[in-house]
């Protein structure tokens, strides 16, 4: 079981724009995943939020759900985890710290692990929410694929 | 007319995560725009490209794009740009230096032209290709606003 700053550790240390954006850990279980990232490293000519700079937290968000859910299936074997495709929705300005939250559908676990007891590799759409303060100001959906290691290879 | 250094400029200064991400302008003119990044600032735990650091750096070639055709449209007033989606399709793991080349569509500027001549607000869809060496490793694509400012409002 992975804690909060565990996983803040682990995504600063491996990939390191993760703290040029100023990620911060609010919530990472296999139930959900929150982040958070401040205005000031991610300001636009606006002053406003970057729009990648919305989207790669969101990206992160959702990476780090599948990242979990890999971690506490180790009694089937080490996955690599791989994005197939991301996209948003810019709905307003962000002109603020900001949020993404990814909350699966509520099958989605069971689902994708019944897929990775019966095949080597299993893929899952998430959504996230990007929020500023109690305002949507993004929506994201991903698709990510889970890719099961043979013995020896590397993540 | 900017050249590649003005607008790399400009993006390192006003687009601060630009720098982090290590952006570099390859060309910057109305018929296109190319930027380059390395891989070691947008490394992940996979020793390959963060899906959100080559969509980001997409998303500011083709932003770039928007906003030279704008500025060379003073004539008409002065605009905001910004972005209402991005979506990328992510081809293959990026193992090096990358690049995001943003070629518009033959008619776009003529189209985007025309529309701003007789409203206040044009939208553009553009793609651009992610390359790293001569290979295809995402497919972006991107719609953007460009809204003409009243007198004295600011960018």
């Amino acid at each position: 079981m992975s804690t909060g700053p565990d996983v803040e550790r682990y995504l600063h240390e491996h990939i390191p724009i993760s703290r040029a954006l100023g990620v911060t850990v609010i919530r990472a279980d296999a139930g959900g995943v929150v982040l958070r990232a401040p205005l000031a490293p991610n300001i636009n000519h606006r002053s406003t939020v970057f729009g990648g700079s919305a989207i790669s937290v969101a990206i992160l968000a959702a990476w780090t759900l599948v990242h979990l859910w890999t971690r506490d299936l180790h009694r089937l074997g080490r996955y690599r985890v791989v994005i197939h495709r991301s996209a948003m929705d810019y709905l307003a300005p962000v002109q603020g710290d900001f949020s993404a939250i990814c909350t699966p559908p509520s099958d989605a676990l069971e689902r994708f692990t019944g897929t990775l007891e019966r095949h080597r590799r299993a893929r899952v759409d998430l959504t996230a929410r990007v929020t500023t303060g109690d305002r949507d100001v993004g929506s994201f959906a991903g698709s990510y694929v889970a890719i099961r290691l043979a013995d020896g290879e590397d993540v």
